[in-house]
């Protein structure tokens, strides 16, 4: 394994107050960068402060978007000890990602080293109110100094890291989402699975249009023949059709989450019937008109769960469960936020402590 | 218009030997740069040294692949003038595709301005060997330093030069193509009719496996039905069949290159016979087999003209021309490089003398 240089900061910053927080506005001290070259592999692996990178106006990611990230947690718990959520399971989806956009490989194993001694040493900035926590954001970009189009010869990886606010400051409030018919974010055989820039670039003017008209987010249709549900920005949907809870399949447009992962396990465990499968937009419009629509959830890293209260498909404003969060859909986000917070025990394996 | 500070260099760089150019590896003395704040709008314009730019890692760029860029060239003419090639036009798509990315649009006058500011002053780095140029990339990026997925509040619009080489060293050698079957470039309501880094970072893989095979590029089909022909990595695609000149419409999910669009002006002038519409894998296959496939090539800046001597469909190689350019590709490629050289008047009122 590699060796990691450390270089503490000689400046550390004021840490922000807790609810001045937001997402992803505030830096820890420290960061983790490491570097590649082609021929040589990864090499020069260092902890060092957050700070600006000099970067040449040709780098490779600035023009052709060669570029992948993650984006999990470290949660401190009721006892005080941090926690990580399934990191390895981001570090694997990362080279799947790198496979797509033709990025070299990491080796997940040391990713994990370097995340857990950069978390320890910035251990003070997760932060302990309820429903905080330190977002960890590690990422790849092509730093090759050159205007040709072909896979870049130099990377970076860095880990970078944000404290972040509580998501649902005054209770879990359901969202309203709109499905998108004029704009696709993904579509098989593309980049859809993999979690890289272009994917988010590309799905801002729909969610520019879905905000003007005072919807959260938009929800993405299949690109092919725009009927089939993907998932929303930046979270898998489920629904729960008659007792039943439905997920769209991993197809190859969709990214595959990890919290829809656990959420997948916490009902398996608990009972409740799921299926992982291809559903129609009319499939949900018909459960709606005839009463069999009970709940509708998205899952991600940043909400855990982000209950749907009202959709919208063309003229048609469906309301789902009266706008209230339904009973699985609370269970669901009781069950995984204790894991995280230590107040309910990990018998899944997922946490890891530091 | 915004004033434009100019710091030259007191370091200007040595030359690079006109046969070690290549295609953008070599940077002039200067670049220009402004900056976009919201609130405040572009400002802050300035040619200055070409130089890292320091970056902090949360820059959205390097995270949800918010960029844009574009791609022209100035040309040495045989009596030593500079000739612009339709930079008007490189600046009007570059504000369509700020639209699609929602990116806020650039003044393109004042871009103009700036340009021939820019080439002014690095004037003696456009190589005047036959089939030499000074490449021209404009691009903008997301620079504010924060996570959350929505549009940028900041960017930098950079336009940096790359002297180039000869694209025919040895004569214009027609390329072998594969039509890609597996991966998807772009889709109706996706990307593909900006330039903007995602689309070319998707096109990697694809790239890669006809390159193993032996192919250049690849030729892109339709996202949805896999069956109609949209464009070649960075060209346009056209085909003679039985006298007619035919390339794919303007259907949303291709580049409207400015070659591409020359060519017609061209064609249409010599009152050659050329459609713009949609054209399937099919027509093509079967016009190899009656004998009436003449001629195929790609369009763009980087080559103006790309002859195809081989296009690979599943299992089947079609042979195209002898594997020799073509009447028409050569007249074209004549025409155009002569306006770029100045050895053809340009009767269209397409070049720009500085
Ligand atoms: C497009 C997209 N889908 C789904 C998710 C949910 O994935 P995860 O549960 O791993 O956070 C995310 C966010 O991370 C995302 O960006
Ligand atoms: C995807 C794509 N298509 C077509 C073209 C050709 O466009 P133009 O003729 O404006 O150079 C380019 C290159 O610039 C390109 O990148």
């Amino acid at each position: 394994m590699l060796d990691i240089r450390t270089e503490l900061t000689t400046n550390p910053k004021e840490k922000p107050a807790v609810d001045e927080l937001g997402f992803g506005h505030y830096f820890t001290d420290h960061m983790f960068i490491v570097e590649y070259t082609e021929g040589k592999g990864w090499h020069d692996a260092k902890i060092t402060q957050y700070q600006p990178i000099p970067m040449y106006p040709s780098s490779m990611v600035f023009h052709y978007g060669q570029s992948v990230f993650e984006g999990l947690k470290a949660y401190k718990t009721v006892d005080g000890e941090v926690l990580l959520f399934r990191p390895d399971r981001n570090f694997a989806r990362l080279n799947k990602s790198n496979e797509r956009l033709v990025i070299p490989a990491i080796d997940e194993e040391f990713a994990l080293e370097a995340l857990k001694q950069l978390v320890s040493i910035d251990r003070d900035w997760v932060p302990n109110a309820l429903g905080t926590s330190l977002y960890i954001r590690p990422f790849i970009i092509a730093t090759e100094a050159n205007l040709g189009v072909h896979p870049s010869k130099n990377y970076k990886f860095i880990i970078i890291m944000s404290p972040s606010g509580s998501y649902y400051k005054g209770g879990i409030n359901p969202v309203k989402i709109m499905v998108e018919q004029q704009f696709v974010r993904a579509v098989k055989g593309g980049t859809g699975e993999a979690k890289t820039g272009g994917n988010y670039a590309s799905a801002l003017k729909g969610q520019e249009i879905a905000e003007k008209e005072g919807y959260a987010q938009t929800l993405w249709l299949d690109g092919k023949e725009n009927k089939y549900v993907e998932e929303v920005g930046s979270m898998n949907i489920f629904f729960k059709i008659n007792g039943t809870v439905i997920t769209p399949e991993l197809n190859g447009s969709i990214l595959a989450g990890i919290t829809r992962d656990s959420m997948i396990q916490v009902l398996k465990s608990k009972n409740v019937p799921v299926e992982e499968r291809r559903i129609s937009i009319n499939e949900i419009v018909e459960a709606s008109h005839n009463g069999t629509l009970e709940e509708v959830f998205g899952t991600g890293t940043a909400a855990v769960i982000s209950p749907v209260g009202e959709l919208k498909y063309l003229d048609e404003k469906l309301i789902i469960n009266d706008g209230k969060i339904g009973e699985v859909s609370q269970m669901l986000y009781d069950t995984l936020t204790g894991i995280q917070n230590g107040t309910i025990e990990d018998t899944f394996g997922w946490t890891i402590k530091l």
